[in-house]
């Protein structure tokens, strides 16, 4: 079984453990990946690029996890795979910034 | 290579590509995560939970990719093993939310 | 003074008394809407559209509270007018979402 | 009438122009409020805590008036007085945030 595929697993145990799909429909599931984004973001809130490096990994760790675990049951519940749409969107934006463009600003590819 | 370290790979090769690393400091991946659950959610705003599965599939692969993305990225940064942190966590889920309690509710564990 | 003079007020007398506004530069004051809306999503998850509405006032309050106060300081640092720059961006709706188009539909205005 | 109820009428006035009231449950308003909070932090991302204010006014306007739409919206719908909601939370931060202790640093009020 493939790496994501054992993670995949794991969380859908986790879920019908608990008798759990019925709360995840795709709504839903979209609001907890952000939810747990803001709770991420927060590890980092007032700091400033620099300083922002020096965090708690135990809390790193959690929120981060987090994400990623509502983002696997997303991906799954709609049989995508994530290395397939993740090599597909970096093609996509290839395009969107070409190197010679994009090499060393920031800025948005409608803007460069 | 594993799945996830080959994803990691195209991902650091497109950054490099383009001379980004000096932009991904924690703080702006963990906006960037934000900002990308912020345009999934975009895809079932004003649908309930039932018309929200009729969601056009090219954008549901290309915003969930860019929350992988950007989460895969900063996993990267901090060298954390995304299995394990997911698997870590979902042990201290396990206890947070005991099958006997948690069976069946959506109620967070503070409420359990 | 008008109501939204004197809310920003006690927010700046609340911050300037703690010595904040070192910290609330216009990324962190942005970063801190999203955190504090994530906050108040977590109020809504797992519900639905109808059951939503079953919500704990007190903290409906105070989440909602959070993300007004960073709102407005946030408009304060740029010396921007609350009333006029939701007024203005009405106009700019009523051209994206002309009512003949937009009745009853919830279309994004790109869809209609 | 006061500036915030103005607002609001504004508000509902073109909500129900458009029969959109059917669309605006609390939960789907609290999910806009956090897209709107992504689109907003868009305008800062990729930057640091100085570079970040150089930001098109316009855009920002846009944002943080679309921020402060929907949060306007949810209050009227809870029929919450915004400028009690927020002097309730200022005063309950007064506590949380003894001046003695909170003063010049950005630490959470957990870890004071």
């Amino acid at each position: 079984m493939s790496e994501i595929k054992e993670i995949q697993e794991a969380l859908l145990k986790f879920r019908d453990d608990r008798d759990w799909k019925q709360f995840h429909d795709s709504k839903n599931l979209a609001t907890a990946i952000s939810i747990e984004a803001g709770e991420l973001n927060e590890l980092f809130l007032w700091k400033d690029t620099v300083n922002c490096e020096d965090v708690k990994p135990e809390r790193l760790k959690e929120e981060l996890a987090d994400v990623f675990s509502f983002a696997f049951l997303l991906a799954e519940k709609h049989g995508l795979d994530v290395k397939e749409i993740i090599l597909d969107k970096i093609k996509k934006n290839d395009e969107k910034y070409p190197v010679e463009k994009a090499k060393g600003t920031a800025k948005k590819y409608t803007d460069l």
